[in-house]
C-alpha cells in the first residue's frame, strides 16, 4: 500500500463509475468524503444490440455489447470536466480509482487491445465486448451447470449452485464454439472493470472481486482443465492461457498513472491507481456497510444486495460468496433481484391511464408519487392482490432467469394504483426471501441498508422494512459507486489503513432511518406467507410440487414468434 | 293451446324484454319474424342500492332491489311506442309476451300487489322486490348448500352442487330471519317474471323455468318441509304457503290480456299473455338454438349458456338442469360465466395508457376494436401469458364467487394488448371448461351458437371457435330476448304447433359462421393445458391439491377494509 505525504483536508480522489450507457467521474476530498463536482459522458455506442457500429448487419436476438472507445471516453472527458467543475488543483488528486458493470468482458491481444480496435476482426461480433446483460451464451451456461453438478465440482456450491450465462466462463465458451479465428487470437480475456485499470496504468491487473464473482476462482484456482475439457476439448487450458494472472486486493494500489492516461484525464501522470472493482460492490464503504450483518441493496432498476461476513457458507440461491469480494480480509456475499424499479416502471408507462397521469401533472408528481399516494392510502391487503416480481426472471433465491411475473387476486373493482403497490410489496418479499435464504444458511443479517434511486420513496422504504422486520438504514450519498470508488482510491494511496476505516470518514449513511412496526409487520406476514407458497409453487421444479407453466409459457412464446404463422 | 285464425304475415306480437336497467318492447311480425319497431323505457329508480326511494337511510352492502312501479311504466310507455314506431295498427296485435332478469322475487299479498307498494310496509327493505343481483343472502346460501349435502337431498345435484344466494330460497331465509313482519306478510313469494304476467292476465301463473332454475323445483316437488325446517322451524311451510301454484310450461298461454292492462299497452283487450320466461332462456328460439346438442351463449358483460337435451345429466357445475326449463319436453340445462365482457371493459378503463385511446381515436375505433386489431396481428402464444376469467368470480364449473383473476407470464415487454389479448382467450377457456364438463357428464355439444352485444368482435368468434373447437353459429337479431318472447307470444296464440317450429320461421341464425381452423386448434390446445392446470390449482379445495390464495386475500381484503387501521 502506498502512503500519503499530504494533508487530506487538501487531498481529493477521483472515482470513475462505467455504467451500462454512460460513466461518471466524481471529485472527492480524502478528510471527509465530501463530494466537490461530478461529471457524466454518455456513451456515444450506447448498448450495441441491433448492429455492430458501422455495419447493417443485424444482431441475433439476447446480444448486447459495447465499445471501449467508449470507457476511454469517460477518461477524457468526464474526469477533466469533474475536476474543473470542482474548483480544485488537478495536482490536488493523489489518486484515481474505477469500478464497472460487470461481468462485462473482453477480448484483447497480449497487450490489452480489444480485438474488436483491429481492422481484420472489427466486422466479427465476438471481437467486441460483451456486455453484462447480453444472454446469448444461456446453453453453454445450461451446460457448464449440469456438468458441473454432473462432476460434483466444489465451486458449483459457491455460486448458488448457478452459474449464470452472463459470466466469464459462458461467455468465452460462447466465442470458442461460435467463432474459433476470434477465440485463437484472444490472448486475454479480461474484465472490463480490469481493462480499464490496464488503461490507466499500462499493465495488467486483476481483482479479486471480479475473478472470484464472474470468474469462477475460488480456493485459489479456476476450474480443473478435466472439467473444461468435458466441456469442449479446446476450453480445458482456457485459464491458464487467457485469465492467468495474480489477483489483488480490493483497495490496493494497480500501479501508477500513465502519461497518456495523465494526458486523458489532466491528472498528474504517476498517481496511484486502485485496483479495479464492480459497481454495486464498490458501494458498500460509500454506505457504511462494510461491517458484518450489514446488507447493501443497491436499489435501482433491479437491485444488487452485498454483504460481507465473516464466516463462509454456501446459501441457496446467492449469487456468489468470494474471499475478499467486497471487503479484503472477509467473506462477500452477493444476491440479487433482477427486476425492481423496472417493473414499476413498465407498469407505469403501459397499464396507467390518462386521468392519473393528468392527475399527477396538476399536482407536480410523478406518476409514481401519486401512485404510491394514492397506494398508501389503503389498509395493508385492501387491495386483495399479491403478485410474483419475476418480470425479469428470479436471480435469488431460484436463479432462473425463465421465471415470469404473476399477479392473484384481480377483480373488476382492482384499480391501478392497487396492482401497483401489490407490485411494490412482492420486490419487498423478495428481499425477505433472500434474507431468510442467509439467515437459514446462518449468515445473519442484522440491518438493510439502501442505495440508489428507489430510497427515495418513503412509502417504499418503510415497506421494506415492515415487510422484512428490520431497521433499514438509507446512504447518503446520491452517487454511491463513484464515491466508494473514491473511497477505494484513497485506502490505495494509504490515506486510511483499510476499506472499512476509510468508510466511516468518507461514507455517509443516515442509520436506521425507517424502523418496522409490529402491526404493519404482522399483517405483511399474512400477505408474504401467500407470496411464499405462490414463489415455491411457481418456482420448484415439476417433480418437486411446482409448475412450470412459466417456462412453458416462454416457450411457446419464443416458438410462436419464430415459426409465426397462426394468428 | 290458442289457436290463430288469422293471416299470419298480417299479424303480429309483442315481445317486453325487462332488463336490469330498463325494458325494451318489441313489435315482430308472426309470419317471418321480421321485426317492425322497439321501444326502451329506462327504469326511473333503475337498481336500488344505496337508498330507498325517499327515504335517506342507507342500505347495507350486497343489497340491490327495484321498484315495480318501474316495470308496469315498461308496459305503459315501452309498448305503446314501439307499437307506435312500427306503423301497425294495434289491433293487429294477437299476443304479447315478456321476460325478466331471474332470479329477481317479490313478496307480495294474495292479490299480488308488492309489500313495497303499501303505506306501512314501504320502509322496509324487505318489502322490495330483490334484483337478480341481490347478494346480501349469502349466509343462508351457505346454510341451504351445507345441509342439503349434510343430508343427501336428492335435487341438489341438479344445481351442479350449489344453490345461489341469488336464488328464491336464500332470498325468501333472509327475509325470514331479518324481518318477520315482512316475511309475515308475504302471502306470495314471486318471480318478477310471472308477478309482471300476473300485472297483464289479472291472475296469477308461474312458469316452469323460474321454478325449475331459481326455486328449486325438480320431480315435481319443492324441497321438503322436513330439510326446510332444520334451516328455520319456521320456514317449512313456504314452499305450501307461499310458492304452491300450478307451474305452464314455456310457450303456453298464461291468460287474455285485462282492461288494465289495455289501457297501459294500447293493446287489444283479450289477446293472448303467454306465460312468463328468463332472458337467456328465452333467447334460444331467436337463435334457433332449440335442438339438443346447440349450446346458447348470450355474451355480454356476462355469459348465459342454456341448452336443450333429450337426456337427463347431472353436470358438474352446471347452474341447474330443469325439465322444460327452456323448450317443453327437453331437459334444459343452465350453465354461466361471471365476468367476460365486464372483464374486459376493466381492462380498456383501467389498464390502457392514452396512446392508445388517441390511437383509437384517430382511426375512429373503439378501444376495444384497436386492442383487438393489435393483439390479432400477434401469433397464437407469441404474448407468453395465461389468464384466469375469474375476476367476477366463477359460476360455472367451480360455483365459487370468492375467486378471483390472475394473469401469469407478464414480463418488462409485456404490452396491454397482449393482456388484453390473455384476457379474451382467458374467457374462451372457461367456456371450453364448461363444454367440457357437459360433454364428460355424457350431454353432447355439437354446435356453440352465439347471441349478444360481444359477437360483433369477429376474432373473439373465430377465437371461441378455435378454443372449443366447434363450429360457432351467431344470432341475426341484436334484440334476442325480446324476438325470443316474440316468438313464444306466437306460439301461446296458435300460430305455430310449438316453439321449435316457431323459431324456425322466426328466429335468424347465420349457421357454421365460423368454423375451427385445426392448426389454430392445436395452438390454443397448449395454452388451454396451462388453464386448466391453473383452474385446477385455484380453484380446487386445499385438501384436493388446491391452494385457496383467493379466498384468503378476499378475506384479508375485507378484514382490512372493516378494521382499516394499519396502512
Amino acid at each position: 500500500m502506498a502512503s500519503l505525504e499530504r494533508d487530506p483536508a487538501q487531498s481529493f480522489t477521483v472515482g470513475v463509475d462505467f455504467g451500462t450507457l454512460s460513466g461518471r467521474a466524481l471529485v472527492v476530498r480524502i478528510s471527509d468524503g465530501r463530494e466537490l463536482a461530478s461529471a457524466v459522458y454518455d456513451y456515444p455506442d450506447g448498448v450495441i444490440d441491433s448492429r455492430l457500429p458501422g455495419t447493417a448487419d443485424p444482431l441475433p436476438g439476447d446480444w448486447a455489447l459495447q465499445n471501449p472507445a467508449d470507457w476511454v471516453g469517460v477518461l477524457r472527458h468526464a474526469v477533466p470536466a469533474a475536476v474543473r467543475a470542482s474548483g480544485i488543483d488537478a495536482a490536488d488528486v493523489v489518486a484515481i480509482a474505477t469500478d464497472f458493470t460487470a461481468c462485462t468482458v473482453l477480448p484483447t491481444d497480449r497487450a490489452g487491445t480489444p480485438l474488436c480496435a483491429k481492422a481484420e476482426l472489427r466486422a466479427r461480433p465476438h471481437a467486441w465486448p460483451k456486455l453484462w446483460r447480453h444472454h446469448a451464451a444461456q446453453g453453454q451456461a445450461d451446460r457448464i451447470n449440469a456438468l458441473a453438478h454432473e462432476r460434483k465440482e466444489p465451486w458449483i456450491g459457491r455460486y448458488g449452485g448457478r452459474i449464470s450465462s452472463e459470466w466469464e466462463f459462458a461467455k468465452a465458451l460462447q466465442v470458442l464454439e461460435e467463432d474459433r479465428t476470434v477465440y485463437d487470437a484472444t490472448e486475454r480475456w479480461i474484465e472490463a472493470a480490469d481493462w480499464i485499470v490496464w488503461q490507466l496504468t499500462g499493465s495488467e491487473s486483476r481483482n479479486a472481486c471480479t475473478a472470484g464473482y464472474k470468474g469462477i476462482f475460488q480456493g485459489g484456482q479456476y476450474p480443473s482443465a478435466d472439467y473444461l475439457a468435458a466441456l469442449h476439448p479446446d476450453f480445458a487450458d482456457f485459464p491458464a492461457t487467457r485469465l492467468a494472472h495474480p489477483l489483488s486486493n480490493l483497495g490496493d494500489a494497480a500501479g501508477r498513472l500513465t502519461a497518456q492516461a495523465a494526458d486523458w484525464t489532466g491528472l498528474p501522470a504517476g498517481i496511484v491507481v486502485a485496483v479495479g472493482n464492480v459497481d454495486a460492490h464498490v458501494s458498500a464503504p460509500a454506505a457504511q456497510a462494510v461491517e458484518s450483518g450489514q446488507l447493501l441493496a443497491v436499489m435501482g432498476t433491479s437491485t444488487c444486495h452485498v454483504m460481507s461476513a465473516d464466516i463462509l457458507a454456501e446459501v441457496p440461491g446467492m449469487c456468489g460468496v468470494v474471499e475478499g469480494g467486497i471487503i479484503a480480509g472477509k467473506y462477500g456475499y452477493e444476491a440479487g433481484q433482477s427486476g425492481v424499479g423496472d417493473i414499476f416502471a413498465w407498469w407505469v408507462d403501459n397499464n396507467v391511464p390518462d386521468a392519473y397521469r393528468a392527475e399527477a401533472e396538476r399536482r407536480g408528481q410523478s406518476v409514481h408519487a401519486y401512485l404510491t399516494e394514492l397506494a398508501a392510502q389503503d389498509p395493508i391487503g385492501a387491495h386483495g392482490l399479491v403478485a410474483l416480481d419475476w418480470h425479469s426472471g428470479n436471480r435469488s433465491v431460484l436463479v432462473d432467469h425463465r421465471l415470469s411475473g404473476l399477479v392473484v387476486g384481480l377483480t373488476l373493482a382492482t384499480r391501478p394504483e392497487e396492482v401497483y403497490r401489490a407490485l411494490l410489496e412482492s420486490t419487498a418479499f423478495g428481499t425477505r426471501r433472500i434474507i431468510e435464504a442467509f439467515t437459514d444458511s446462518g449468515v445473519p443479517v442484522d440491518e438493510f441498508v439502501v442505495i440508489g434511486g428507489l430510497l427515495k420513496n418513503e412509502f417504499l422504504m418503510q415497506l421494506y422494512a415492515d415487510v422484512i422486520g428490520r431497521p433499514l438504514s438509507i446512504a447518503l450519498s446520491s452517487q454511491g459507486p463513484a464515491l466508494g470508488s473514491a473511497i477505494h482510491a484513497a485506502v490505495a494511496v494509504g490515506a486510511y489503513p483499510d476499506v472499512p476505516t476509510a468508510a466511516r470518514s468518507m461514507g455517509k449513511l443516515h442509520k436506521h432511518a425507517y424502523l418496522p412496526d409490529p402491526r404493519r409487520q404482522a399483517a405483511y406476514d399474512d400477505l408474504y406467507a401467500e407470496y411464499l407458497r405462490l414463489h415455491d409453487y411457481f418456482g420448484r421444479p415439476e417433480d418437486d410440487g411446482g409448475n412450470a407453466v412459466m417456462h412453458r409459457l416462454r416457450d411457446l412464446r419464443d416458438r410462436a414468434n419464430s415459426a409465426g404463422i397462426d394468428r
